[in-house]
């Protein structure tokens, strides 16, 4: 059996990376392997790369955005997930969260934060870009708000955060969700059952 | 046990088409469902919808057509497909093949139809827009390439290549290759697994 690297790039202000969050911890359980969640900023992503979001993308084709509609639908009776609401601030700037969550890694309690942000985002429909708000949401969840929004103004967790997303480009990423086994990559939700088939190849 | 209506909607003008043509077969022989070939325009369907080929929609965004590459080749690994070969006059004009697919259809005659076309597409790099050429594929399959052909130029198929195209657009189909379960739709190769596990479901 030899060291599997599994990685999942995320950011908040991405309902696909909420599904994706829901279905992870399983394949982590399932196979032993940890997945490590990566802070990364979407909107850099897209502006480094030139992409947009389906929704803006496909704005004007016709059936496309149904049909992502059906696929988001289909994910949720597959993997059972019952609470999603689709965030009426949408599209909220995930700037502090992502800063919090670089914070939150460096603490050791990324865990906890990303199930608090990813409740009140993509079941509470609440607009986390207001630092206010993710201190009362960090602290609703038993976590140590003011060190955590602190430490995420300082300089070097800014940087780790430009440094992630910089990083994840450079490795192909175009958008989120992004999963790595090792160096190989795969984007979207629906690839998770390659990525868990992947992660016990790669077990050995 | 219920009947099931298993539909593959193809345009001999996508790749894609070409590696889901590879794996329904093997579908429809696990499953005991026939799959039934479906000729429309994909031309037509990207007109109506206002969709374009992915090559050309994500042409400026970085790092998307490269992953794509690797889907293709993950999805020709996974399926042991080896003989593809992209088509060196890619874009072809499929009008001709795929008006020939219906008159094919109507002929009974489809399937070897069809895997004569794909293997002229997509294995030999063949510049298929040419009736001449289109003969001399059916002929060397053992097809009757006059009668085809002559049909082929009929008001009647003309017709009816047109009127799949708009009912596909109706349906909410925008690209190729397409996917229906009875009345489920399911949109790109990489769905087949879900494709077949419907199928599966729906026979009850």
């Amino acid at each position: 059996m030899t060291d599997v690297k599994a990685e999942f790039l995320f950011d908040f202000a991405s309902p696909n990376a909420y599904f994706a969050h829901c279905v992870v911890p399983g394949i982590a359980a399932r196979t032993g392997v940890a997945i490590d969640y990566v802070p990364v900023l979407l909107g850099g992503i897209f502006k480094a790369t030139n992409n947009q979001a389906p929704m803006v993308a496909f704005a004007n084709v016709k059936g496309k955005l149904d049909y992502q509609m059906l696929e988001i639908t289909r994910f949720q009776k597959r993997h059972a997930i019952t609470k999603f609401r689709f965030n009426p601030h949408f599209p909220v700037n995930s700037l502090a969260m992502m800063r919090g969550a670089v914070a939150a890694r460096a603490s050791g309690v990324l865990a906890p934060y990303v199930d608090a942000m990813m409740r009140a985002m993509w079941e509470d429909g609440k607009k986390m870009d207001d630092p206010a708000l993710i201190r009362e949401v960090l602290a609703g969840a038993g976590l140590d708000a003011d060190a955590l929004m602190q430490a995420a103004q300082s300089p070097e967790i800014k940087k780790a955060l430009a440094d992630n997303t910089d990083a994840a480009v450079a490795r192909g990423v175009f958008g989120i969700p992004t999963f790595f086994v090792n160096n190989e990559m795969w984007f979207g939700k629906d690839t998770l059952r390659d990525v868990e088939e992947a992660i016990v190849a790669a077990k050995g």
